[in-house]
């Protein structure tokens, strides 16, 4: 890369907003599985949307392509400077700028960590809903860019439901100040969603508005065995009716997946008396006045009667729901410890789900005999990690070799439902072929024409989304 | 207008798909305040998503502008051929094409009145919240190209936030086939929303998927006496914290309204026994075992010993319910028959609102002497009907001849608050001028370039919007 450009980079981020120290810049190189490894010639930190301007204005001009990071948690390799481009690190931006109360919002720099951000909203006693895996590292600018989803979609929606407004550095430097906190604003379009999960391919997040809730005051918890997915899905209806839609989680889980934790994870106990094959983590949250653990413990009982589920707890203590939570959110460590596996993030509809397992996992076992099967996610938005560990005593390097034809016979099933083949993790360059096999022409003449336009010099993100 | 592409377009909407009788056509080109006429060579009525196709083509090769329409609600102008375009009528379109209970979801055609979607929606036994008070003309597909707002927004968001999936046609009749009902799906950038508040400026939305709600199985609606409007915004912090943010509405209403309401409308009375200078209509839902009435009698007891209210009246039947909300039902019908009004469809943050109404009053009143403040409306999304009724005793047209100028005294002051001039009605060819003076030139760019881009032979509501 030429060195002028490089000497104009460093003096527009200043004498703190560089770093060509590899100890420093080796860290934002590698995705945290292992899969993607970049190079850069140099790593970025502005501290000011300001600093970001003056970069991409020198970028734009000069053809020079950067990659945007936030805390380096993706999983498809967006985040990655893989043709060694310029690193872009929000992570200096990182103040919580407002916080309102009464206007139930809050503005953030991209740069805040998501469970800072979700720690500004509590320190207000507000609530703001966003919660992955990942929100230690994982910063707002990410989220946006990529649109994160997780646990509580199902109440409160993607990040992108989210967002009031947006502060955005267009590839030429010009800055979109979309900042506004308005419920309603019907002048002119819609701008601020053509850049949420975009990837950082059409512009750079630098701040955004986001929602707030009242803090939920009561949780009532439960998992609840269920024969099979079609009950777990007619059971979704009956528990969104009896507390009016106050689900903000619905959690199925395989009970292959279960056993995995079981065994894995220390401390992990099977809470119910006998085994079942599916099982539903369920949470409604609310005003504590309602009771709700009462009315989520008549719901299961008429629900029992009906032959829906045949056994469940609810958690009677902040404890016993924190106990429950682990089951659930072990599955990942718990899969990773039995060796080998073959993940998909897939979303069909809500409805959908119980064909769409009848029919995928016969599917996958057709290609690799013996793997086993561990089914589990977001039910209520029709997301699953519809994922695979490798066959009792085989191979991990064979089983992994068979990833893209796997990944295909899913993907295949996925799309005959209408469905998605990156419910949440977004595109990257993971997924750019597969987005071409699966998306219509159409769309991706749209979206070809939105790349051309906002960033003609392919700057931003290359290669990324799009090829 | 070209024979030629006259007998064209005819062809392609085949022989119920258009008129050419003034009477038919008659009712299409007038606003309903009369405000806005219109005229056009001829009418196009579609009935499928490939008619829209066809007809786009012919228009886009020949360079033919086009006018969409629902139910011709609107009340910016956005909808009326002004410049003698071919008008293109949605209103048969008009299918219920699924409801899925299971996914709490629906795909209706754009001409679906909203009203009719409602009951698709609650024959299902589920809910779709969006309500605006043309609701039995409007359109499912005028609702998304303008974005609709109503009383439900503070709870269920904008018509934006309830769409899953949307079918576009294109300028160049390439259809957007994105019909897709998930909940999840981060497979490319999201182009929906570009469509969804565009006003027919971008392509013609012919078809989309909505979210289903739960049913509210119980009301707790409430009228409240507060001393003022910073009272109001400090009473909705209260509530919403009360009821875990189950309130669906907020409404605030001057003394001055209600009085109009109480001097014009039959039947109308005054459900308080004092006069207070302001009240706040407070609405929330819910299951039945929340007892969500309980609820709200205890939050507004303990507002009215905090000094936010002074007095309060919770409505304890169906009956009681519907005549408080006749009361904020008929402000709009009552003002008219007061006389002449000057009306602005405004929103600021909704903490700003004490301070956006101290200001703008006065300002208001050097302007115009005399004018009386009748401002009501949307407080849980910071969205007002600022209006003004013409001095006692004033003359109508006098008063209206200060239209324009009293919009830029109220609008600039919104624009100090950060707010919007154009809170749900949009901005069609009423406030084209305004959005140039009040929105960034970085904003206006990229309005600019996405519609060169998507419609680069201007066919598509040319001069709404942008000029």
């Amino acid at each position: 890369m030429n060195a002028d450009v490089l000497a104009r980079l460093k003096d527009a981020a200043g004498p703190k907003g560089f770093s060509v120290d590899p100890a420093e810049i080796a860290p934002h190189l590698e995705e945290w599985r292992g899969t993607w490894h970049g190079h850069t010639p140099l790593l970025l930190k502005p501290a000011t949307t300001a600093d970001v301007s003056r970069i991409l204005s020198i970028c734009n001009e000069t053809a020079t392509p950067i990659v945007p990071q936030g805390g380096n948690t993706g999983l498809v390799g967006g985040q990655i400077p893989l043709g060694g481009e310029i690193l872009l690190s929000l992570a200096r931006m990182s103040r919580v700028r407002r916080v309102d109360k009464a206007g139930a919002n809050m503005i953030v720099e991209a740069g805040v960590t998501l469970a800072g951000a979700q720690v500004a909203a509590s320190d207000a006693e507000m609530y703001f809903p966003l919660s992955i895996a990942s929100e230690g590292s994982a910063t707002i600018g990410g989220n946006l860019s990529t649109n994160a989803g997780g646990v509580h979609v199902l109440r409160y929606g993607m990040a992108r439901d989210l967002v009031l407004g947006l502060e955005v550095v267009l590839a030429d430097g010009r800055v979109l100040d979309m900042l506004r906190t308005l419920r309603k604003d019907n002048t002119g379009y819609d701008l601020k969603n053509l850049f949420i999960g975009a990837e950082g391919t059409l512009g750079i997040i630098t701040a955004a508005a986001l929602k707030l809730f009242p803090q939920p005051a009561e949780y009532a918890t439960a998992l609840v065995a269920v024969p099979d997915p079609r009950a777990a899905v007619d059971l979704l209806a009956q528990l969104q009716s009896a507390t009016g839609g106050l689900l903000s989680a619905y959690e199925l889980i395989a009970r292959s997946g279960l056993e995995l934790v079981l065994a894995h994870i220390p401390g992990a106990g099977d809470p119910l008396q006998a085994p079942s094959p599916w099982y539903v983590l369920a949470e409604a949250g609310g005003a504590a006045r309602f009771a709700l653990r009462q009315v989520l413990e008549d719901a299961l009982a008429a629900a029992m009667e009906a032959g829906l589920a045949s056994d469940a707890v609810v958690a009677s203590s902040e404890a016993q729901r924190a106990s429950l939570w682990r089951l659930r959110e072990n599955l990942s460590e718990a899969q990773k410890k039995e060796g080998a596996s073959l993940k998909h993030d897939i979303a069909v509809p809500v409805a959908a789900i119980p064909d769409f397992v009848a029919r995928a996992i016969p599917a996958v076992l057709t290609a690799v005999p013996g793997a086993r099967p561990v089914p589990f996610g977001h039910l209520g938005d029709g997301n699953l990690h519809f994922n695979f560990s490798l066959p009792k005593g085989g191979d991990g390097d064979a089983f992994l070799a068979k990833r893209a034809e796997v990944a295909r016979v899913v993907h295949d099933v996925v799309h005959d439902f209408q469905g998605s083949m990156s419910a949440e993790h977004g595109i990257g360059v993971m997924k750019r072929d597969e987005l071409l096999r699966y998306k219509s022409a159409a769309e991706i003449g749209v979206m070809r024409a939105l790349k051309r336009l906002l960033d003609p010099n392919d700057i931003l993100n290359p290669g990324k989304v799009l090829t």
